[in-house]
C-alpha cells in the first residue's frame, strides 16, 4: 500500500505557520507556554567547562530511570527494577538504565580478591583470578537480557497502564568475555561431563543447571557491558551470558561452573522455575525466550501529543532462538497487518527496531506489532498462551500487546479476545 | 601458520598449581598479597538492595575515567578529555566515558526551549521543537566519531606513554535521530542549494560547512546516544553525526541548518581546519577520516604482568570511508605481519574490534596493527605521513602506532623508522 504522505508533516492547515504548529503540539503536554521570542536558550555559558572524569545525563533527563512495582516483593532484597524502554532510542539499553532482578540481594565485590572456580568432571579444575580471565582468548557479542517474569502482572488481566512495568524486564548491550566452550577446553572435559552448573554469589548462591550442548555454543563468562565493566546490578566483576535463554541462567557475580552428569535440579529449578500446567504435571528447563515483540512508540507513558497528522510507529522484537525474521503492525486490533521496517543490523538474539510510518486520523485505534523469527515462530496472542498455560502461570508471557489509542492521543494498556 | 597452542595457557612449569599461578600473575601488578583462603568475598550481602533509579559503575572501577593533558590548553573551555581506550572492552564506548572536546565551552540547554532552524535556500524554512524532531521517521546507527587532532602530539616524536591520551579522542556509540535528509526533504531544496551550514550553541555557534551530496547521504541529526539522550558533553539534546567525517563537523548542541550556495569558510574552517602542506599551500575541507587502528592490549596503560605465556592482542580499527577489511599484526616492528581476527559485525564508519593470539617469549618486541579498509587504503606510517605532511602538521595522524614490549612486560609508545 501506499506510504503515508510525510510532506509537510505538520501540516494542521493552510494558515498554520511553524510557530502556531510548535504552540499546538506542545499545548497537550506541556502547561501552556509561548515560544521564546529570542534565543537566549542558546547563549547561555556558564561559568566554564567542568570536564567530568564519568559523565552523567543531563539532569533535564532525570526523569528517565528505572522504575519497580511495590507490590510485587514483601522485601527489597528480592526485588525487580525496570528498563524504562519508552526512553530507549535504540536496540542498545543504557548501563545506568538496564533493568535489575535480585533473588537474595546484590553482594558487592572486590575484583581483587574475586576468583571463578572450574571444577567438577573436568580433567583440570582451575581458580582463576579476573585478570587470568581477561587473558583468554575474548569475544564481544550484543545480546538482549530477558527475564522470563517480564510481563507476568499482565497474565490475568491487563493491570498495568504502563509499557516500562509490563515490558521492562529486558535490555540488550555489547558483552565482551571468555566463550565458555574456550575455558571448558581449558579444563577439558572428562567423558561423561554431560550438564554444568553455574552459581553465583547473592545470599542464595544462586544455582542453575544448563546442558553442556549450549555451553559449548555461544556461551560467554562476560565482564564488560557497552564499553566499560559489568554493573553491580548486572553481575560485576563477571556474569554468564546465556544468549537467548531465560535470564536467571545468565547468573550474575558468577564464582563457580562445576560438570557433572546430570543436572542439580536446584532450589530455584523447582520452587520456580517449574512451571505448572493445567493438566497437573510441571514443565522444567523451559530455557529458550520465545520471540516477542512491542510498540514503544505509542505507548501509554508516550501519548499523541499533536493531534491527528504523521507518527512514526517505533518498537522493539527479540528472539532466542535467532534473528528476527520480519515484524507485522495492526492498527485495526489484528484484524489486518503490515510489514514494519526493520532496522539493520539485524542480529542474532539480540533486540531489533521496527518502524512503522502511520497518518493517524485522530479516531479511537487499537495497534499492536507481531514478530514472526527466522525458525518460523509467530508471536501468540494472550489468547493462545492461556490455551496452553491455563490461567495461572507467571511466566513465559511473550503475548502480543495490544495499545488503545484514544482521540485525545493518550494510550491505553489493553487485552481483546 | 600454526596457532599458539592455547591448551594449559597459565603453564609456566609442571609443577605450577593454579594458586600459585594466581600469584605469580598478579605480582607484578598488585602489591604482594596471599590469595584468600577463603570465599568470603563472595558471601557478604551489605544491608540490603539500593535499587538505584539510575545506575553507576562498581565503585571498584573508580580509576576508569576520562583524562586530559594539562598542557594541550590555556583554558578549560577550550579543553579535551580523552577516552580511556585500555578499558574499553568491545566496540562501544560508554556514555560516561565518551571523548570530550570544547571550543567554545559546554552549553547547558532546556529541551523545552530548544530549537532547531532550517532555512536559507528552501521552499519552507521550519523551527522545529524537540518533540517535533522525535515524531519524524528515525534511523539507529553504529558509528564512531572522532576529532582529527586524535594523536597530534605524537607528530614530532612519541610524547605520551599512553594509549588513552594518544588516541583517545575517539568514541562509538548507538545514534537514533532523523535522517539529515529526510528534513532536507521536508523543507524542500531550492535548486541553487549545494552547500549546508551546520551552527552549535557553544560561545561561538561554532559552525561547519557541508556540501550537500553528503548530507543527502548519511548524515543524522541524533538525539539519542547509547539507549538514553545524548550527553551534554556530545551535545544534548541534538548532534549532527556526519558518518565518517571529522569530529568537528558533527556539531553538538546543533541549532541551525542553513541552505547555500558555496562554502561560508567560517572561522574554524580558516584558523583551524585549513592545513598548510611544505610547499606552502593550505588544504581545505580534509572531512574523511581515513583508516586508523591500533592496539589496545597490551599498551603503556596494560603491561604484560603474567611473564611468559599465551596473550591475546586486542585493538580496534576504524575507516571513515566505510568498513575495515583486514587488520594486521607486526610483532617485529614491521619486518612480518600476521593476519588478525575480525569480531562480528563489521560495521561500515564504525569501530571493528580485531585479536590476535600470540605466544610471548618474554623477550622484547615490537607490536604493531595496520588496517586496509574496503577501498583499499592502508594505514601508513608515521614516516610515510611526514613525506606528505611536513614537519609541522596537527591533524590527520592516523598513522600505525608502535608498542615496544620490554622484557619486564612493561609497554612504551615508541617511534621507528
Amino acid at each position: 500500500m501506499a506510504k503515508p504522505n510525510r510532506r509537510d508533516i505538520f501540516k494542521m492547515g493552510a494558515a498554520a505557520g511553524a510557530t502556531a504548529i510548535a504552540a499546538s503540539a506542545r499545548a497537550a503536554a506541556q502547561p501552556a507556554a509561548a515560544p521564546p521570542a529570542d534565543d537566549s536558550w542558546s547563549n547561555a555559558l556558564g561559568p566554564g567547562v567542568d570536564s567530568r572524569p564519568y559523565g552523567r545525563p543531563s539532569r533535564f533527563e532525570k526523569d528517565v530511570v528505572r522504575r519497580y512495582v511495590p507490590w510485587l516483593s514483601p522485601t527489597r532484597d528480592a526485588d525487580a527494577s525496570f528498563t524504562p524502554l519508552q526512553d530507549q532510542p535504540g536496540i542498545i539499553t543504557s548501563n545506568g538504565l538496564f533493568f535489575e532482578r535480585y533473588h537474595a540481594g546484590r553482594p558487592t565485590i572486590d575484583p581483587d580478591r574475586y576468583r571463578l572456580m572450574i571444577s567438577g568432571l573436568v580433567r583440570k579444575p582451575l581458580l582463576l583470578t579476573l585478570d587470568q580471565l581477561m587473558r583468554f582468548p575474548s569475544v564481544s557479542r550484543i545480546h538482549f537480557i530477558e527475564c522470563p517474569a517480564n510481563g507476568a502482572t499482565e497474565w490475568p488481566a491487563a493491570q498495568l497502564n504502563s509499557l516500562q512495568l509490563t515490558h521492562g524486564m529486558v535490555g540488550c548491550a555489547l558483552w565482551t568475555g571468555v566463550k565458555l566452550s574456550t575455558l571448558l577446553d581449558e579444563v577439558g572435559l572428562l567423558p561423561e561431563a554431560k550438564w554444568l552448573l553455574a552459581s553465583g554469589s547473592d545470599g542464595a548462591h544462586m544455582d542453575r543447571s544448563l546442558p553442556l550442548e549450549k555451553c559449548l555454543d555461544d556461551c560467554i563468562v562476560a565482564y564488560g557491558q557497552n564499553g566499560e565493566a559489568i554493573r553491580p546490578e548486572q553481575g560485576y566483576p563477571v556474569r554468564l551470558v546465556v544468549p537467548g535463554w531465560q535470564g536467571n541462567v545468565n547468573i550474575k557475580w558468577l564464582r563457580q561452573l562445576q560438570l557433572g552428569k546430570t543436572p542439580w535440579i536446584t532450589r530455584e529449578e523447582t520452587s520456580e522455575y517449574s512451571e505448572l500446567l493445567p493438566s497437573g504435571k510441571a514443565l522444567g528447563f523451559t530455557w529458550v525466550m520465545d520471540a516477542k515483540s512491542v510498540i514503544t512508540f505509542p505507548c501509554p507513558e508516550k501519548p499523541l501529543t499533536g493531534g491527528p497528522g504523521f507518527y512514526e510507529i517505533r518498537g522493539l522484537a527479540w528472539s532466542g532462538r535467532g534473528r528476527i525474521k520480519q515484524v507485522d503492525v495492526s492498527l485495526d486490533g489484528g484484524v489486518n497487518y503490515r510489514r514494519a521496517k526493520l532496522d539493520e543490523p539485524v542480529l542474532s538474539k539480540c533486540l531489533t527496531r521496527f518502524t512503522l510510518p502511520w497518518r493517524w486520523d485522530g479516531k479511537p485505534a487499537l495497534i499492536q506489532s507481531r514478530v514472526t523469527d527466522e525458525t518460523g515462530y509467530v508471536q501468540p496472542t494472550i489468547a493462545q498462551k492461556h490455551k496452553f498455560w491455563g490461567n495461572d502461570p507467571v511466566y513465559e508471557n511473550n503475548s502480543i500487546q495490544t495499545w488503545q489509542i484514544l482521540a485525545s492521543g493518550a494510550v491505553n494498556n489493553v487485552q481483546i479476545s
